[in-house]
């Protein structure tokens, strides 16, 4: 994303593919990147099978996420950073640990049909997660599309490894996923400064729009975010006790004492 | 889309924005038009205020399509072409015309409840479409997010009108949309022998990956079309009576005979 970025100082557009990569973490934070530059910018991977094409009842697709970050003046920057299934596998373990059904929609058994019992959506095993959208009628089709995009922009862009090639097989070696990196210079288009006075305003426009009834406030995609870091650099930031006790369990394994340190 | 494709030519990636603009007809189509010089074609634009935000109950977003389209080797191109609403318009009124009941998740009323009566869900009157994945718990969030994306690349990029700055308060003068449009050169990045092989053994995987129950074809963005196509040029177009009945109409007005010629 860098070197992207460099480029798109000098051509104003810049894609860069990466091949034979692990998990990269957070897709939105490689977009991010573009935001202090004033460029508008897009991360793409792939990622180990997960989810089942519509019709088809095996995880041969990725949850392939798309992060698009564009600049803003007052408000917050726009930033979505998305999985194109409904949810992650992690959402799904955690409907399991709280032995809670799942929503219909959300994941399919290895029959290819919708189930709410998060245990026949296992990673690795039979049943998958489902393309956003979720069922046919409801157009899941169109996130089942939106991922493959994603494949084609990562894996076959750079001749990385695609669907079912890429993620357990190969582990503990690499996971073997691509990513795509794009950079957008909007002075290129329009002086930056009405690019972020159109976004402030776009955001105003949708913030201030009607809300449903029992709701009082509409979100824009990053806002809950920002506030977060906002808050946690104040507070802290909020670990779950299993994550405290992994943490704790590798340190002594390794040899590394854990400490807790008030907040400064 | 023409002057994208030639700057492609020389320089590997190019944007074209376009605002001021009037409803371009399919998204396709543009996109379509980077295959035959072996390039990734990308086509957007904004439209009409037709769907809500996420906790918003007005139609302040288009239906802000995304098409992408990738070219292939012995396999049908890839060529996804999607509105990022669940459902355009279009189908909400064919169930009115039926006097069906619509499936819930497709629009909402106007206290912003999700509805099954398609009277509720009127173009131009309170009730709105929902966005991709429709509900929060299936995540429409992220049909929104991607809605605004487009709103981002078409209107903001260029300078022109924004959510429900567009369509009908112009009418009948211009709707004011804004369009996006990018080439991308297959060849820059790989041989575009090997990216065509690549997307031809990825629609292979996918077509012969398991099958839900009850289901025998898994389908690839743009394959269903292409069929039509296939079959149309052989069979002639078929045109629904309404329209038939309207162009007859239109003719009369206009002293335009209409004739019924056969299939050459």
């Amino acid at each position: 994303m860098k070197n992207c970025i460099e480029k798109a100082k000098k051509l104003n557009i810049a894609i860069a593919t990466v091949k034979n990569s692990n998990h990269y973490g957070i897709a939105g934070y490689y977009a991010m990147m573009a935001l202090k530059e004033d460029m508008i910018g897009i991360s793409l991977t792939n990622s180990q099978p997960l989810v089942a094409p519509t019709y088809g009842k095996s995880a041969v697709i990725g949850t392939n996420p798309i992060s698009f970050a564009a600049p803003s003046g007052r408000q917050y920057p726009f930033v979505l950073d998305m999985a194109t299934s409904v949810v992650p596998i992690g959402r799904i373990k955690v409907y399991d640990e709280k032995k809670e059904k799942i929503p219909a929609g959300w994941g399919i058994d290895d029959d290819g049909n919708v189930t709410e019992d998060p245990k026949k959506v296992k990673s690795g095993g039979p049943g998958a997660l489902m393309p956003l959208g979720g069922t046919d009628i409801m157009r899941g089709y169109k996130g089942y599309g939106l991922g493959i995009m994603v494949e084609i922009l990562c894996a076959v862009l750079s001749g990385g490894s695609h669907l079912t090639q890429v993620g357990f097989p190969h582990m503990p070696k690499i996971c073997d996923v691509s990513h795509f990196f794009m950079a957008v210079n909007v002075n290129a288009f329009r002086p930056v400064i009405d690019f972020k006075k159109q976004i402030d305003e776009m955001i105003t426009l949708l913030k201030e729009s009607p809300k449903a009834t029992g709701k009082d406030r509409i979100f824009i995609a990053g806002e809950k975010e920002f506030e977060n870091v906002k808050y946690n650099e104040k507070h802290g930031v909020p670990v779950i006790k299993p994550v405290v006790e992994e943490l704790i369990s590798n340190g002594k394994r390794l040899g590394i004492p854990f400490e807790l340190s008030p907040i400064k």
